[in-house]
C-alpha cells in the first residue's frame, strides 16, 4: 500500500520483558529504562499522520557512548531489534519500532561539547535540540542553517538520520551539507568515527555522508561534528501575494532562473491561506489565492534590498497582487510564526489530513501545482500544498472527513500525487524520508537493482538486520 | 610504505591480449581499442610524482553507456580487472591499473547534454573537460565552482571519482556539493541511476554522495547531473604579502574566525615564492616570505570591496607587508596564472619533489605550518607548502636531489608530515584521494573497524573485486 494509513506492525519476537529490563538497567541505571505499557506508549509513534502506534518492548535512555554500545551488544546477543530515536518529530515513521524491540532514546545525550569559530565547527551529542543549538551558535555570530519546522523540538541526531532540510535549504542546503564527521555505534557493537573535523577530506568512502538520511538503519549516532558558517548580518523578509497558484509557482521558477539567490522561497496555496487566516497571524490579502514568503540575506543592507527588489520585479511581471517587505523584526516574526503553524492549521480545516512530502526539479513547480489541483478534482478531494517551492519541495495536503470511509479514496489520490512528482523527474521524498510510510513508493522511483544494492549496503553495516528493521525498503 | 615512491604493481592475471582485443573491438569498434605497448604506456600512470607506471593489458574507449556495460560484463566474465579513467590528471594513482586488466577511458563520452537554469542543473557525460564546461555554464550567467588546478584538462567524471576541490572550495564546497544524481554501470554489469534531478531528496541511502570520492572502485560513472548556481557578478582579487609564514597562517585563521567569507584564501610559503619568482608572473615583494591570494565575490561592488577591506584590516593587524588589490582583469589573471604554475615550478627548483596533500582543521593551520618547518629541519630536507589554507588543506612539498640515495629520508619525512596532520585532527588527504599512493597511510587515520566496514561496502558493490582493485585500502 502506498501511504502511512496502511502501515501495520511487522512480526515481533516474544520477549521476556522483566529480564530485558534488568539487563538494560544494569547498563544504564534503573531510572533510565522504561518497560511499563504507559511509559512505552509515547515511543510507539512519531508525528506521521495516521500511523497506528507500535510500542516497543522497552525504552532505554543511555547517558554516553559506552552505554549505547553496551545496549547495542546486549540486544544483538538477544537478536532483539534496536530502534534509535531523537525527539520523535519525524513524519515518516522512521523511529517507530515496527518489529518491537528496544527503543534507544538519545535525548539524555544533549551536550554541546564545542562551538569553535576558529575551526568553523561545533561538536554536539545527538540529543541536542536544533533550535537551542542555533541560538547558541548565533549568539556567537555564527550560523547553522538547517531549519525544519520542528526546530523547537527536534534533535540534531534526528536531523542527521532524516537529512533534515527546511526553508533555508534553497540557499544553504540541508543537514548533509553541514555534517563533517561523527561518532557512531555500529549494529555489530563497535564504536567508530567517520568523517573528519577538517572542512575537506577524501580519505576513504564518504561514510559520514552515507549516515545522512539513512534513517537510523546503519548505525546509532553518538556524537556529531557540524560545520558552522558566519551568520549573515543582514536578513530581510517579504511576502508576495497572487491571485492564482500558477502566478506564484511561475514566480518561483523565474526568480531562481534569473540568478537571484533568496534564502527562502516558501509557497502557500489557497488551501493553506484559508487555513491560516483564522489564526490571526500575518494578514494575507483577502483575495490572495497563493503567496510566497521570500527572504534574502547578505553582508550589506544595499545588496539584500537589491536582491529583494529584483525578486519583486519578477513577481510583479508574473501578476503579483502585492509585495510587502517586513518593516521590522516583529513583522518578520509574525510572518514566520504563521508559516510554522501551517501544518497544524491545515488539519483543523476538517479534522483529517494526510500530507505527502514530494519534490520535483524546481523548474517543474508550476506543472506540479497544476497537476495537484487536477488530481484533487479527479478524486473528489481537496488537495493543496505549501512548502519549500524554491527547492521544488512541496508538502502536499489531502483533506478529508472520514478516515474509514474515505481511506481508499485518499490513498489512491496520494499515490497519484507521488506518481506525478516522479513523472516530472522528482522524488517520493524531499525531506521527510521513507521510514515506514513510503516504503512501497520507493519502488516506483528506484529500480530493483538500486534497492537490492542498498539492501547489500544495509547488510554490510548490519548483517543480522537488528538495527531499525523494516524501514526504508519495500 | 608511506608514499608513492614505494608503490609497486599488484599481481596480475595472464591475459590472451589478442582475444581480449577482439572481444573489446566487437563491442566498441576497432578504432576505440588499444592493445599495442606504445599505445598502452600513457594509460599506465597519472600525475602522481614518483609512481612507477603500470600499463594495462588493453584500453577501451566506449562511446556510450551500453558499451560501458558490455565491456564491464565481458571483463567480469573473464575475471579481468576494469579501471575507469578520465584525463589521468589524478595525484594519487587512482586510475593506474595496479593489477593490469582493461582501462575504460571515458574521454569520448564528452557531451554536455543539458544546461538548464530553470531546474538549476546541468547533465553531462563523464568525459567533459571541467574548464570547458565552466566556460559554457558561465556564458549563460551560471556557475560551477569546483576548480582543481588541473581544470584545463581534468574531466568531470574524474572530479566526482576523486571529489575534486580547489581554491574556491573554502566558500563553495567541493564536487560532492554539486553532484545531484548520476547514471553508472555497476561492477555486476547493471546500469543504474542514483540520486536525483531535484535540488533535494531523501529517498533511500545517499548513493550519489557515496560515489563522490570513491575513486572508481564502486561503479563506472556514465552520466552526471550537476547542480549549477547563479554566477556571482562581482569578483575581486587581492594579494597579501608577509615577512613570515606564521603571520600569513595566523591571518588565514583570523580572517575566517572573524566571519569573513572569501571565495579563495590561498597560501604560498617562502619555498613557493622562490620557485615562482623566476617565472616572471605576478611580482611578489622581494622580501616576502609568505603570501595569501584572497578573492571575494558577491552581488555588489560595495559588499565585495567591504569584505576585502575587512580581510586587509586583519592582515595588517597580523603584520602584512602589503596588501594589493588587483586593478583589472589582466592583473587578476596574472595572479592566478602564477598560482596555477606553483606545483611545476616547485619541482624545477631541484628537479625532484614529492608532495603530500594533507588537511587540518583550519584553526590549526599556523601550528601545521610551524611543524612543517621543524620536520624539514629534522630530516635535513627543504619542506614547503602551498594550497587552500582557508580549508586547512596544504599541498606539502618535499624537495630533494637524488631519488635513489634520498628515498628513505624523503619517505620518513613525508610520513612524519602526515602523522603531524593527523595529530592536529586532520586527514591524510584533503582532495587528492588515497588511490595507490596513500593506502598505507589510511590506517594511521582510520581504525581497523572502519576500514573493514568500507571493504564490506566495496564488496556490496563489487562482490568479485574486479573494479579498480588494489585502491584506497591497505
Amino acid at each position: 500500500m502506498s501511504s502511512a494509513l496502511s502501515v501495520t506492525a511487522g512480526t515481533r519476537r516474544a520477549v521476556d520483558t522483566a529480564r530485558l529490563g534488568r539487563l538494560l538497567r544494569d547498563i544504564c541505571g534503573p531510572s533510565h529504562v522504561k518497560t511499563d505499557a504507559d511509559a512505552l506508549a509515547p515511543y510507539g509513534h512519531d508525528e506521521t499522520h495516521g500511523l497506528t502506534p507500535i510500542p516497543p518492548d522497552a525504552v532505554v535512555l543511555p547517558g554516553n557512548t559506552r552505554e549505547v554500545a553496551e545496549v547495542m551488544r546486549a540486544c544483538a546477543s538477544l537478536e532483539l531489534p534496536v530502534v534509535p530515536r531523537g525527539a520523535g518529530t519525524g513524519r515518516s515513521g522512521g523511529c517507530v519500532p515496527a518489529h518491537g524491540g528496544v527503543v534507544v532514546a538519545l535525548t539524555r545525550m544533549a551536550a554541546v561539547n564545542e562551538i569553535d569559530p576558529s575551526d568553523g565547527v561545533a561538536v554536539v551529542e545527538p540529543g541536542v535540540i536544533l533550535g537551542a543549538f542555533q541560538q547558541r551558535v548565533e549568539a556567537e555570530g555564527w550560523f547553522y542553517p538547517p531549519d525544519p519546522a520542528s526546530l523547537a523540538d527536534c534533535t540534531l541526531g534526528g536531523n542527521v538520520a532524516e537529512n533534515a532540510g527546511g526553508p533555508r535549504a534553497v540557499k544553504y542546503g540541508v543537514t548533509r551539507d553541514y555534517l563533517l564527521g561523527l561518532e557512531a555505534v555500529l549494529p555489530t557493537g563497535e564504536t567508530v568515527r567517520m568523517g573528519r573535523r577538517s572542512q575537506k577530506g577524501v580519505a576513504g568512502y564518504d561514510l559520514a555522508g552515507l549516515m545522512c538520511g539513512s534513517e537510523g538503519t546503519l548505525a546509532i549516532l553518538t556524537s556529531l561534528t557540524l560545520r558552522i558558517i558566519p551568520r549573515p548580518p543582514v536578513v530581510q523578509t517579504g511576502v508576495m501575494a497572487f491571485a492564482s497558484a500558477q502566478d506564484a509557482a511561475r514566480t518561483v521558477t523565474a526568480v531562481l532562473a534569473r540568478g537571484i539567490r533568496p534564502r527562502t522561497l516558501e509557497y502557500l496555496d489557497a488551501l493553506t491561506l484559508d487555513a491560516v487566516r483564522p489564526l490571526g497571524g500575518y494578514a494575507f490579502p483577502a483575495d490572495a489565492r497563493a503567496a510566497l514568503i521570500i527572504e534574502a540575506d547578505g553582508v550589506s543592507e544595499d545588496a539584500v534590498w537589491e536582491e529583494l527588489r529584483r525578486a519583486a520585479e519578477v513577481a510583479t511581471a508574473h501578476g503579483a497582487q502585492e509585495v510587502v517587505l517586513a518593516q521590522d523584526e516583529a513583522q518578520r516574526r509574525r510572518i514566520w510564526d504563521t508559516r510554522h503553524k501551517l501544518s497544524a492549521a491545515t488539519r483543523q480545516l476538517t479534522g483529517h489530513k494526510v500530507s505527502e512530502d514530494v519534490v520535483v526539479p524546481r523548474g517543474r513547480v508550476p506543472e506540479m501545482v497544476a497537476r495537484l489541483a487536477a488530481t484533487g478534482e479527479r478524486h473528489g478531494l481537496r488537495v493543496g500544498a505549501f512548502g519549500h517551492a524554491g527547492d521544488g519541495n512541496l508538502h502536499v495536503q489531502v483533506i478529508f472527513n472520514d478516515p474509514v470511509a474515505q481511506k481508499a479514496q485518499v490513498e489512491a489520490c496520494l499515490r497519484e500525487v507521488t506518481v506525478e512528482a516522479l513523472q516530472l523527474g522528482g522524488s517520493v521524498s524531499g525531506e521527510h524520508g521513507v521510514g515506514l510510510a513510503k516504503r512501497a513508493l520507493l519502488e516506483l522511483e528506484q529500480g530493483p537493482e538500486v534497492i537490492a544494492l542498498q539492501k547489500r549496503i544495509k547488510a554490510a553495516f548490519d548483517p543480522r538486520g537488528i538495527l531499525n528493521p523494516g524501514k526504508v525498503f519495500p
